[in-house]
């Protein structure tokens, strides 16, 4: 039976927006964190990991979210490693508020890369059993973000910088997001939010990269955006997401706390 | 008497840089919350002073380095206000590490700004009276960073980023941390902590805004570096920060956490 983990967390002022509303990209960072912990209290740590030479990377995201978290608010999360087969883990995620009322579903898909090669290796049953995921031949066909239209995009430019690098010695998962939402405009960001979202991670970016952000921005009143990071002509993340208007009084809310 | 205030923090991941240390924009995001914290216990929190169209801004850090909290090792900061005059505020804090050994000390000058007009206003006694500081008429001569040698500088250009921006609606202090920063070699930051570090907020930069972050690089043993921030010919930050070489041992200790 899979094992859940808990955590709780009081939103700092610095994981939040302009409107006092927790980033995607720290949610993501919440998210990680939480796992970890849960990771090194099955034996399963970062440096178990690293002594055998390999390490978990991120494939995928998807979330569904009925309101983010604001700041000052306390939140718990829950996650459990649901599913695993021979090249993928499956994690899930809920964030609860205040009254302990759903806020945030989030689904990961991790893979195991050999940290020399860089290349993804089989997942091993020493390394997962702790988890009590349930082994499953089947790999899920996840729903993959949308294509995204060249004819009609905006595209921003973006160097890497040093505090991007991750103690994997490559651009952590979190600032692909700040890249992705940048190109949006100010305008767009500070009166919608995000409803659902789906990001996959192609191909590492690494020091000294420069990336391309592209987007199909929002248009005609349509709610979703479809997204895209190249270094070159290479794509590496791509992620669609939907949003939902936010009224001046939900933000304000925001702002009384 | 001055009214003290501690905190508790694990350093998680996403604080850390690739030697997994804290790095120093992240450690003026932990002392700005529990700054503010601080100030909500005392009942002065930022809406108390939104109610009264003032915000606080930071002009002034100073920090003396022991050494960097690592990953996963609980810190205890402790702050108080310590003096005042019409104009300023002094604010002192004190990191300590698992053993409680100091690990960092840190000053802030702070002034208030009015929102509407954006220009600083006096400091009343109903504002900063539950504090505890200290009334003097002095305002304090503190020292400033050192003038950059614009004959033998560096420089990298930024555009300030839509999640750059804070609730006060302008770039947040530790986002000048990360220009000022990565302009310097990664093969340097990546072997160097930093001892000691001034640094000087002139003037606000804005949404839209495209920044020059300029330097003295390190050149020949040397082991400070001295910074300015520019929007066009303007100066809106400065910065000097000492440098001590780490060795790979004393990373390798924190990566054993």
């Amino acid at each position: 039976m899979s094992h859940s983990y808990k955590q709780n967390q009081v939103i700092p002022y610095y994981m939040c927006d302009r409107n006092q509303q927790l980033t995607l990209s720290m949610l993501v960072n919440l998210l990680m964190e939480v796992s970890e912990n849960h990771s090194a209290g099955l034996g399963r740590e970062e440096s178990f990991l690293r002594e055998r030479g390999i390490s978990w990377i991120i494939l995928r995201y998807e979330f569904s979210i009925s309101r983010m978290p604001k700041y000052n608010e306390e939140i718990e999360v829950e996650t459990c490693a649901t599913e695993y087969n021979k090249l993928f883990t499956y994690r899930e995620f809920v964030v609860r508020g205040n009254n302990k009322e759903q806020l945030i579903k989030a689904k990961a898909t991790f893979a195991l890369m050999k940290n020399d090669t860089r290349k993804m290796t089989k997942i091993n049953s020493e390394i997962v059993e702790p988890y009590g995921a349930t082994f499953s031949k089947r790999i899920q066909r996840n729903v993959k973000p949308n294509e995204i239209n060249l004819t009609c995009a905006s595209e921003q430019h973006y160097f890497v910088r040093y505090f991007d690098i991750d103690t994997n010695q490559h651009v952590n998962n979190s600032k692909y997001i700040e890249w992705l939402l940048d190109v949006l405009p100010p305008a767009f960001l500070s009166t919608h939010g995000l409803k659902h979202g789906i990001i996959t991670f192609d191909k590492e970016v690494k020091e000294g990269d420069e990336v391309t952000s592209i987007v199909n921005k929002p248009a005609g009143g349509q709610l979703y955006t479809n997204h895209r990071i190249c270094v070159g002509e290479t794509g590496h993340a791509s992620a669609t997401f939907k949003w939902t208007e936010q009224s001046r009084m939900e933000l304000d809310d925001g702002n009384d706390q």
